[in-house]
């Protein structure tokens, strides 16, 4: 008799992902692949399935669990899962305690110190690649996430299948659903941990998930995790086209001098000009973050609407305004 | 002492758009603008708007309502609502009856036979735009709609501000939020209908308007509808870049017969080979409607993931094999 399908299906999943492991790697020693695990069912399934898999195959695999210190007890639990993690057969199994700042509110300080801490880890011991527990529900959430700011394709695009520096972090269950992650942890009887923050309403993801999208299911049907999931992607690969035409367009705009033209970006579509905008602001010392759509907007007025209007101030003490048919973006 | 802010605000974007109307029109005559008014807030408020700003330019104004003949004593009701706007002093003022078919659901049904009716009265009455009062809400529930489908960017991306042959259909209120309209028929004491379809729950955008839009802006903040909005936009103008791109891009990949060559389609980007794809199969007769994102990313894997595999069936009876470096789309 096989595995449960659930547990069948999260093995798979890793098997993908350790295939293109090994496939990408140019080492030439047998590759370390670690899992960062927080003890919650979808990275406990995660780990489960990499242990079981990377006995088959020519990989190392490790796991780290980041202890955030935000809760009494949190670095108890961290050696815990820790433990857990040795049971399964990973090896180094580590808890590495991080402390969170307050920079961009409580959800992306905890990110940033723990993708800091993973990065420290796999220089630390030579691993090749750091495999996340992100599912199908997960990127859906992030999809509205983005959707709430507003800001374009690029903020829909969700978290990338394989991101990072030299596309260290892999994500082999964004097509899998929650519920089948979950399921093949009861299948495996696999001890797990629920974080309290994954239901406290005072995170906006945690109110997403317990009551936007379920709400949004009841009005627009069954299939709507499934449709941003696709979302995401589509969005992606259509943002990733048009930064490569913005790119090439930012070149054929410029004088010799490397002045935009102004004529020469009214001839673009909307879209384009848009991000040759962007570019060139970011380019002279606006803050990316810092830069939002209605900033672009008033410079593309220049470009579109123009009726003589003065210099117009960007973040990071960055002007732009137009002169003779050209468009002079500097920092002051 | 001036108008209500609300009522001011209905009447600068009927102003904005009826500057627009004069300016693109080349009939040398006035043009006669239409109302398409359902006796409901928001396009009663458009009606009183149209009726007041005509007055000052050189329009017409006159008003259309559609009896989709669904309810009890609708015909009574549409007579009621034409009264009304004659008391506006729109003329024409005029009731027309429809037969809603049943093709893709009730409210696609609906629309199609209400905009039929609407093309038709402004043939028979010459007249130059007509008029939606859809607001910014109605367009933040149309993108959500959009997103339900899981289809691109290109059904993220609403409804047009102008739209229709010859850009007959004008929204002016899709910048303005539904309160704002709503506020200004009270304002100016405008009798109005609720139509009871709108609060139906058997009706996906009565749900999403009612349940899913309200629990995502408790999950997200007040600023979502907004956001929705700004992504339409802003995916329109995405998706009409990258519909330009694709469509110069099928030129180029086409050798001398013809036929698309498989080695050039793979040097494009993902998003854009996938829409020259589309345009290829949707040219050789297969009905845009049924081409679903998964049967062009089967067409793609003959490309990108090439390992023999045989002929492809698509919707329409078209067919895609891959022959000798060639990708070949015919009817069967």
């Amino acid at each position: 008799m096989g595995p449960h399908p659930a547990v069948a299906a999260i093995r798979l999943a890793v098997r993908r992902v350790l295939h293109d492991v090994i496939t990408d790697d140019t080492t030439g020693t047998e590759p370390l692949v670690l899992v960062a695990c927080s003890g919650g069912a979808d990275s406990m399934a995660l780990a489960s399935a990499l242990a079981f898999e990377a006995r088959k195959l020519p990989v190392r695999a490790g796991g780290i669990t980041v202890d955030h210190g935000l809760q009494d007890g949190s670095d108890t639990r961290a050696a815990e899962v820790a433990g857990r993690m040795t049971a399964l057969g990973l090896t180094p199994a580590e808890a590495v305690a991080v402390t969170v700042g307050r920079e961009g509110g409580p959800e992306a300080a905890a990110r940033d110190a723990r993708y800091t801490a993973l990065d420290a880890a796999a220089a630390r011991h030579g691993a090749t690649a750091i495999l996340l527990g992100h599912t199908r529900d997960d990127q859906a959430e992030t999809v509205l996430l983005g959707l709430a700011r507003g800001s374009g394709i690029r903020s829909l695009s969700g978290m990338a299948a394989v991101s990072g520096t030299s596309g260290r972090y892999r994500r082999p269950f964004l097509q899998l659903d929650r519920q089948t992650v979950r399921k093949a942890c009861i299948a495996q009887e696999l001890a797990v941990w629920d974080d309290p923050h994954n239901s406290d309403p005072a995170y906006t993801r945690s109110r997403l998930r317990h009551e936007g999208l379920p709400a949004l299911e009841k009005a627009l049907g069954k299939g709507v995790v499934e449709a941003l999931a696709r979302t995401a992607q589509l969005s992606r690969d259509d943002a990733d086209a048009l930064d490569t035409w913005a790119a090439d367009a930012e070149t054929a705009v410029r004088d010799e001098a490397g002045t935009l033209e102004c004529a020469k970006l009214f001839g673009l579509p909307p879209a384009v000009r848009r991000r040759v905008l962007r570019r060139a602001v970011i380019a002279e010392g606006a803050p990316a973050g810092s830069l939002f759509a209605r900033h672009i907007e008033e410079v593309d007025r220049l470009i579109t609407g123009w009726r003589g209007q003065g210099a117009i101030n960007l973040p990071g003490r960055v002007e732009a305004r137009r002169q003779g048919g050209r468009l002079v973006i500097r920092q002051g």
